[in-house]
């Protein structure tokens, strides 16, 4: 049996968007700017993904510029609205347990003379109101806060957030990192005060190499790439059509009949945490239940090396992952579970498990049996 | 009949190519940077696509950095070379006939302080030495240059260029926008003295959304968007193998029987340049036959307007371009035109036809009967 539990780092491509990105490599395969029949439908194609994403967002089209995935949406945003806003205020906040594309940029910010708060979380993973509040000032341009979180599935209460930056500094521009939290949540930027939202194709069923990003209209943001001026100049370079309609197929695919399949996810989650709670030396971290996002559980065994267990599973056909896939073969230790209070022993002892629509409540409990038979047989082996 | 002849802006994705993409997205859709098998086999496919490129160009594995085209890769290797190189000096040169993803990003440099000499170029598109040499100083920290126009298809003497640069400066890096020549020349960077290398994927038949930046190992070169540390920290986000694997494919596929191929090209070439001369008020611009690329003829009509042109081939199922493509809606006027001295008159009457190996001699004769047809009935309703 094959599980594939590790659908935070990536997602099989569903075959609505590899159909339409087939179609748009090798037929429709115009380059958008091109003044001819081909240039127009090709123009005509981003046009299509656009009105599908600005419906799912309920933001108007012009404010979606598309890149090459999360990381470039994460990196345009935050420097971006930086360099563009320095005269107001060079202090940014966001939070202790951000994905390495926010954290490395600020730490870049950092270096360019940028002031950067990093707002400790709760043991549940969620941000206190009280000391963001605190921590804005006047000087404060931006405030990035992760949707939902890639190790631990936390939710943020981003209306919430949005209203306290707003409260202390209407101008302050608010981000959000929302590429664990798009296809899993309904997202309405604008009814959520939300400036700039950044989503990833590959992390719902879509293509790799392509990211959104969403910029409220009133936004002043520069680009960080230069060159033909595509995008209204905020992101150069020849769109990539095939990459485009394929992201914008797997939103539309992920949205239809969206509330059950969410229900279904939450299901399997239940199903997972109750039993994995029932084996010994477990302890299931971050949110609970419906607290924080259906697809993510992040699992401690006590005595137990998270490298290894991952390659037991994965003997047994069962893929997961060691803390967050995102970081280039640098398992190192993580910073948000550091951050969420999980005892020293247990970090390199973590798997996250996430699942996607297509996971079944059958790879649960095969799952389920292969631990209950491999944890005692691993920890009889682990010198004391 | 369909004749596409706007390979310049953007060309088929071949089968190679879209099949192997497509087997990426839908089975092996793993993320690399997962410990399991599945990140492992999505290595392996990146490794192999660096097999390929690297035994094309005869560099090292290691000295490969992925990038979402052929804009992200001059980015990186200006502004990051620009940016890492500060201390050695500010002094930076190019030409006047680059595309905007050079100029634009030069542009933007100039903002940052750096110093820029645009070179000019001879009535063929040639970048003058003695003009280098002269501009060239101990401050020079970066030259970029061409190989191809993508307006007129003139070919820049790269390893003269690279003697002189290295003979004043030994430290001084030389970067090469490639786009248009990777895949219709054989490019050994090393052996050229070519220090930086840029390459798309769209222009070789590959997929959209990727590129490729030659790194040799000795350049200091920063980053230029932040995130998770893959590929060196070079260039962070989860890779997009899917689009990698299909940029090996493609020059894969490109360089295979090459010299044959090449010679049609430059035979198709010849047969259209020497019909469309028979034409009355045509002249073509650039290089002559085997001086330039073998896929690139600039024409300018006299008494027509590109425009109007480009729209009547279209009728007819010709796909032109007027000027470059790759500036979004931005027809303008051409700067590589107006420094190669094109007639003010003509500026606005330039068509590029640019073809690939896909294309015929049939394609050909049909593109020169329609226009032998038109010419003369759009000429008659020109206000004059």
């Amino acid at each position: 049996m094959e599980v594939y539990f590790d659908n935070s780092a990536t997602t099989r491509c569903c075959r609505a968007a590899a159909e339409k990105m087939m179609d748009l490599m090798t037929i429709d395969y115009g380059n958008p700017s091109s003044m001819h029949r081909k240039g127009v439908e090709a123009e005509r194609h981003i046009r299509e993904a656009k009105e599908i994403l600005a419906s799912l967002l309920k933001v108007n089209e012009k404010e979606l510029v598309f890149t090459s995935g999360g990381t470039e949406s994460n990196n345009l945003a935050i420097i971006g609205t930086a360099l563009a806003n320095r005269r107001a205020g060079t202090h940014i906040i966001t939070t202790a347990i951000e994905h390495p594309s926010v954290t490395n940029v600020m730490k870049h910010l950092e270096e360019e003379g940028f002031a950067v708060t990093y707002l400790p979380v709760s043991r549940t993973g969620i941000v206190s109101l009280e000391a963001l509040k605190e921590a804005m000032t006047k000087e404060t341009i931006l405030v990035s806060v992760m949707m939902v979180n890639n190790e631990i599935g936390s939710l943020q209460p981003l209306e919430q957030i949005s209203a306290v930056v707003k409260g202390v500094n209407p101008g302050c521009i608010f981000h959000v990192d929302a590429v664990q939290g798009f296809g899993k949540f309904r997202i309405f930027p604008k009814r959520m005060g939300i400036d700039l939202l950044s989503v990833s194709g590959h992390k719902i069923h879509g293509p790799k190499g392509v990211g959104l990003l969403y910029i409220n209209e009133k936004v002043k943001i520069w680009p960080v790439l230069f060159g033909g001026g595509q995008q209204r100049n905020l992101r150069s370079g020849t769109e990539n059509v095939p990459g485009i309609a394929g992201l914008a197929a797997a939103a539309k695919a992920g949205y239809e009949n969206f509330e059950e399949k969410r229900e279904a996810l939450y299901s399997l989650r239940k199903r997972f945490v109750e039993r994995i709670r029932r084996l010994d030396g477990v302890t299931v971290n971050g949110p609970s239940d419906r607290e924080g996002a259906p697809h993510i559980v992040s699992v401690s065994f006590r005595d137990v090396r998270s490298e290894v267990l991952l390659h037991t599973l994965e003997e047994r056909g069962i893929y997961v992952s060691s803390g967050s896939a995102c970081a280039s073969n640098k398992p190192g230790i993580s910073e948000t579970l550091k951050s969420i209070g999980v005892e020293k022993q247990l970090l390199d002892a973590t798997i996250r498990f996430s699942f996607s629509f297509e996971n079944t409540a059958e790879e649960v409990d095969y799952c389920l049996g292969v631990l209950t038979e491999v944890l005692p047989v691993l920890r009889k082996y682990l010198p004391h």
